[in-house]
């Protein structure tokens, strides 16, 4: 399969130039599933909840919902992206994974980083994985690296390729992702933004490029630059996240020891 | 506190030998804690189970048990260190901790690699922590880095330091350690060997070195050579561990999910 990632630089606000700006970037190139960054429409560093508010739209109807279902429907293939979701009268940070015939599921971002958790409210439903026919994905966002949960639940599941859109501000998370490969076994995309956004009050945040896709065996197949929007291609199989065989004695899921892993779900 | 990691060079089989060269390489050097790698005074890739099972002991009485007793005792410190464990009819792949008073506890790897699969019983307790006054201490042996369910334990039950004896052999442990101080936010200290065991049959398998200590903000605070017998040694405060504050919004245990992790308790 064709995978591609866009890497943008959205204009905080600027919703119809941002997915102009993204159309050009795509272009003609060919794509069976293509992922965008978090909030990749709207920018990141909110001013204040009425325009987090403003921004928002409702799944689908919305203009960022109609972007990704055209791209889908006109190139006959996926599409996965962040935007501000707007439903029974919370803000989500949500993802929309697309195919030609509609919208297929909404992932809510788990784990809310920063001042997210001023607009936001956490996600209300564990990671589940999807079947495209040619490749079984997950959805996770930005700051669900950090939680090596969120990885895990969608191996557990049969994600063969984990879908990751960012707005990454640390310099932590490209090669953590590597580590996220290596214990489950399967792609990653992390499509991560780059640029500047300015808040009113003159406070910014610089985000970090480098979206990669790396392998089961954690290999970086592909890295984009660090400041500049770039389009990145290419050709994986996501059969081989089944082989999960190791080595001849290990397999990487059946070696847990999940009735020693309680611990795991306690409050603390 | 002072932190102490050896990185020794066994000869497969020569136990005597092997705890001599051991005490050489710590001399006179002051540890609050001092971290040997797995089967350190052993070897590792043996030839068949008598082999294993000539090398093993029962804790405690045995030659490391009691060389692990003296170096602690004599230097008014503790110590941690790998050896074959005979107990009830079954090898075990443990680590030791050991105090000035004796043996605190005894750790059975979880998760066995390759060979080990022949010779030992996986562990049969969950890892827990223990608190030496100065650090509190949670042990994982070698290949339990690839599942990322111990470190999360152990850093869930309060652990503000990894002890973790090894015998890498692949290279990717020394990175991946990295992910697993900044998602639980506390230190590593990975003691591994280095040098080449040779089976009768002439198979091969080369260690990796590079013993290290990480810190909760992924610093690597120290290496050890690639190829050569070395001893580490750095101060650490172990209560940095207890700064699991990241930004002003965000705790990196308080923000888990665990209601949404179900699926790390299943059997697949």
């Amino acid at each position: 399969m064709r995978l591609v990632l866009v890497q943008n630089k959205p204009l905080l606000g600027q919703v119809s130039k941002n997915l102009a700006a993204v159309r050009a970037l795509v272009g003609e190139t060919p794509f069976d599933l293509l992922v965008l960054p978090e909030l990749f429409a709207t920018g990141y560093y909110f001013n204040n909840r009425d325009q987090v508010d403003r921004l928002s739209e409702e799944v689908p109807g919305g203009p960022t919902t109609i972007f990704l279902q055209e791209l889908a429907a006109s190139r006959g293939g996926f599409v996965c992206g962040g935007l501000v979701e707007r439903s029974g009268g919370q803000l989500y940070n949500s993802a929309l994974l697309v195919g030609p015939e509609g919208v297929l599921t909404v992932y809510r971002k788990l784990h809310l980083f920063f001042e997210e958790q001023l607009w936001f409210a956490a996600g209300d439903q564990p990671p589940a994985v999807h079947d495209l026919g040619f490749a079984r994905v997950g959805l996770m966002i930005c700051y669900d690296w950090r939680f090596p949960e969120v990885a895990r639940g969608l191996a557990l599941q049969g994600a063969q390729l984990l879908l990751h859109p960012a707005n990454l501000v640390q310099p932590y998370c490209q090669e953590a992702m590597i580590t996220r490969c290596l214990e489950n076994g399967l792609f990653a995309a992390t499509a991560n933004r780059v640029g500047i956004d300015t808040k009113l009050d003159g406070e910014q945040l610089q985000f970090t490029g480098r979206s990669q896709v790396i392998a089961p065996d954690g290999q970086r197949l592909c890295s984009a630059a660090v400041h500049e929007p770039q389009i990145l291609a290419v050709d994986i199989d996501p059969a081989q996240a089944d082989d999960k065989q190791v080595t001849p004695y290990n397999h990487l899921l059946a070696d847990r020891r999940p009735e020693h892993y309680q611990v795991l779900l306690d409050n603390r």
